[in-house]
């Protein structure tokens, strides 16, 4: 009595349709054992593992410091211990004792290359202090016989490879292990991002918190906050503090300049850059709650922001001097999605500045809205982000400027953006909120973002993609499993090289990843069917 | 960039597709205040209303009484009060006032009745001990000038009325008030049920406790536990403990005989019967790993149980013997779902036994073994529930066997199966793990179960239905989100009058409900959109 679900999970896992008589008890996927998520681009590992004695172990810190640094190895010495304390309960008292080794008839002493007391971790060039677009990810981990080294020219590689350091850490009979390997590896792409909507739903702090870390045990590193929209506006602003005192919900779900801190300081320390958006001139009617005099009225309501009037511009001059100062990342995303044209048609005062304009239509009135705002963001030393209606209402973008696709023919439309030389970010087939069926993550695994018409220069103008949480049916209770472990197929897809594609290969991996992600606190929902973690 | 959603959600919502610009601030749907889910038969209630003071208000019992009842009653001073509790906490100490009151100019005094310092709970009849079909949980709730009472003839009633009781009870301006209604409600269909799959994932004993809670908050009454399956066995058996031993996923993940005890204690404290599932001939991979005899051997695995040895049918006896001692209720579901023939086909035993034995098909070969199986229930005073494939395979069923409609064309089966006298349960539109968007109530919600031609006397033989939460993609993690509140939809549609149908009326309800439900500690997910709860 399951039908549809089960022969989409053999279907998928096993490649069965016609032999569902050969059911196997246990799960579907079989977890690999200290495999890394998202895949090395060059990994070769051995059968010799080395011991760790969580009493002895330590990283040595080698080259340049910081508090980046010094944070991530205290997270990373006890991520790398719990590991082991969720093994079993009655393997944890056996973990902390060396002699256990000595004990363990069944290990393969042939293959142990003695305990592993200090991993160097070697950072080359002095800490960066914020994460940015394009920064070098790039890292290598060598442990054998040699040598016991991560090392990175920054410190956002180093954070890298202690993530895949500590994925590569297993309990195994008793005692946590770690194969010899030699890692070199950097991602794809350079923005690997996840859209979170905090306005149709409030998340509050301690959810965001999980979504930070989870992001970086997928080494995904812009966290795109959509924070606020039509339904609520839950920031606070310092200038304008009557807008989230009347556009949030309530006043305890509201992101007071604290909080931002909070996830800003957070995410820096994850190597995760925080790319806010405030999306105009649609999406705006909770802004309306305080300053109805931005938005247009039409059929007794308020529709999208009034692009006619001059104080609108010195509004959204004020407010986005405020934001930008806020949030240091050089991106700073203005939406221009979906705005409802027939608002604006059915406006007078806006009919009449559009004749005396000679403005023919809609999109063109969009796109003066949107030239206007893209100058003041560049006033302001940002560049701009835009969904890809504002491209495809313009007649040209400014050189930079960044489109995000989301919906429509994607590969047409990555093809047309970059044709036109402006970088692209895919969104298109990673949306979260489309749901099938509970372990989706293969629908956006095989989505390839260089997978359309054009030369090489048009497909390195793909600067990466995002996957969306949009905020319709999510809150604090669900959506943690909803983004995880979904996202991490948009994860590997981004970080890793164009031939990891196979799902069953991957299949394997993300069943151990999600039992790592759950042992670390985050509450991934099973990815691949029938199973179990310890 | 959320078009589908969206849309999905003002359509829904709002039947609003071309008009998005009218988008409101805050939520989709506005919550009722002290509306009941599901809704009762027949409610009047009024703008008067009486204030709750949690220091002095009681129940009183003037009827019969047991644990059941003391318990019961113990809990929902606990929900009562909690209501008031999460409804911002600037208000928690000033409902512990009465005094409040008076200082709250903007209460409307002319319709306040005083406070309700005293409701009687009166039970008619003496206690029953276990819940079983065809109960009765009728009950009635007057609260007027004259009279505040709640009764029924039954345990089960008074249970019912606690729960409409407790959720009438609302926060308001700082005092918890209750308005006066008289309610004369009773249940449209007697099986109202819940299938929750332990095997594909272990599901741990808080959890199912948890969710035993949800169903009791929806005046659900069946906690169908399909509790082994091909992937699992964690029943703990007395006579043979080697199934879990060796079929469990880990030692971890088997219920010992206390968890079913516990099970069974606390749904029979909330009404609610543990209907138990021990599917064969098919679905019983697990039972192999340690009775690999009573499978039938094909291409060099295991398939379907043997149903051609007589030692298969000793084993199950003595099995079936222990489960029905186990558990009380007088229904045993026999599965008899998806049984691979071709593995039967395959086995040269069983083509010698079927041509010894002029049996010429293998559905025949199938109702051969289920006769055999419920024959063997039957001894064992127990009634048998089945999946619909028995019902097709065989030419006739024992009379009383209730057949469950999982799959197909849900009104011809129906009309097929009450047409030959049998009773049914429909589940065929209510699978949870069936997933569209996150807010999907609506899809369950809009079936109705007597929707087929055929009789008066036929349509009364379709005893209720249940929704089933199959657990290939759902663990601890993500199974309380998931089911509420799309399970609501379900209990509404088999609780309430046929007329009881207008999803915008319930949608309004049921954010409040979700809201409820979240507040008495269930993590249901949102259920229509944009909102938020206090």
């Amino acid at each position: 009595m399951k039908l549809v679900t089960s022969l989409v999970t053999f279907w998928l896992v096993l490649n069965c349709v016609s032999c569902s008589f050969v059911v196997e008890p246990g799960p579907a996927v079989k977890a690999t054992r200290g495999e890394i998520w998202p895949k090395p681009k060059v990994q070769s590992s051995t059968e010799n593992y080395f011991g760790i004695d969580p009493v002895t172990f330590q990283f040595k810190v080698t080259g340049h410091t910081c508090d980046i640094l010094d944070k991530a190895i205290e997270r990373y010495y006890g991520i790398v211990f719990s590991v082991a304390n969720d093994f079993g309960s009655t393997e944890t008292n056996a973990i902390n004792s060396r002699n256990l080794f000595a004990k363990q008839a069944t290990l393969d002493y042939s293959n142990f290359f003695g305990f592993l007391d200090e991993v160097e971790v070697h950072l080359k060039e002095p800490c960066e202090e914020w994460p940015y677009f394009e920064m070098d990810e790039s890292y290598r981990i060598s442990l054998n016989k040699f040598e016991y080294k991560l090392q990175s020219s920054t410190i956002w590689g180093i954070l890298r490879a202690l993530e895949s350091f500590s994925q590569m850490v297993i309990s195994w009979s008793g005692m946590l292990r770690i194969n010899s390997t030699l890692i070199m590896d950097r991602p794809r792409f350079p923005h690997r991002g996840l859209l979170v909507d905090t306005s149709r739903h409030f998340i509050s702090l301690p959810i965001l918190l999980q979504i930070l870390d989870g992001m970086a045990y997928n080494k995904l590193n812009v966290f795109h906050w959509h924070i606020v929209d039509d339904q609520s506006f839950p920031y606070h602003s310092v200038k304008f503090p009557e807008l989230s005192e009347k556009g949030a919900y309530h006043r305890s779900m509201i992101y007071s300049p604290e909080d931002v801190q909070t996830v800003l300081e957070e995410a820096r320390l994850r190597g995760i850059r925080v790319m806010p958006e405030f999306d105009t001139p649609g999406h705006t009617r909770s802004w309306g709650e305080s300053h109805p005099e931005l938005l247009t009225p039409c059929f007794g309501k308020l529709g999208p922001i009034d692009p006619t009037k001059e104080s609108t511009y010195a509004f959204l001059s004020e407010l986005f001097q405020e934001v930008t100062g806020v949030f240091p990342d050089r991106y700073f995303h203005l939406g221009g999605d979906e705005v409802a044209f027939d608002c604006w048609q059915s406006n007078s005062d806006i009919t009449e500045f559009m004749d005396d304009n000679q403005i023919v239509d809609y999109g063109i009135l969009q796109a003066r809205f949107t030239r206007r705002v893209v100058d003041l963001v560049d006033r302001l030393n940002k560049s701009s982000l835009v969904w890809q209606e504002v491209y495809e209402n313009a007649d040209n973008l400014p050189d930079g400027t960044v489109v995000q696709v989301w919906t429509g023919d994607q590969k047409q439309l990555l093809k047309q953006i970059t044709g036109d030389g402006l970088p692209a970010l895919l969104s298109a087939c990673w949306y979260l909120d489309h749901l099938s069926w509970g372990g989706d993550w293969q629908k956006f695994y095989n989505c390839e973002p260089r997978a359309f018409p054009g030369t090489q220069d048009q497909k390195k103008l793909v600067m990466g993609g995002e996957a969306c949480m949009w905020g319709e049916v999510v809150n604090d209770r669900n959506i943690l499993q909803r983004i995880f472990p979904r996202v991490s197929g948009v994860a590997e897809k981004l970080w890793s090289q164009r031939n990891v594609n196979d799902t069953v290969e991957a299949a394997a991996r993300l069943e151990e990843h999600v039992c790592r992600m759950n042992r670390r606190g985050i509450p991934a929902q099973p990815p691949n069917g029938p199973g179990y973690c310890l």
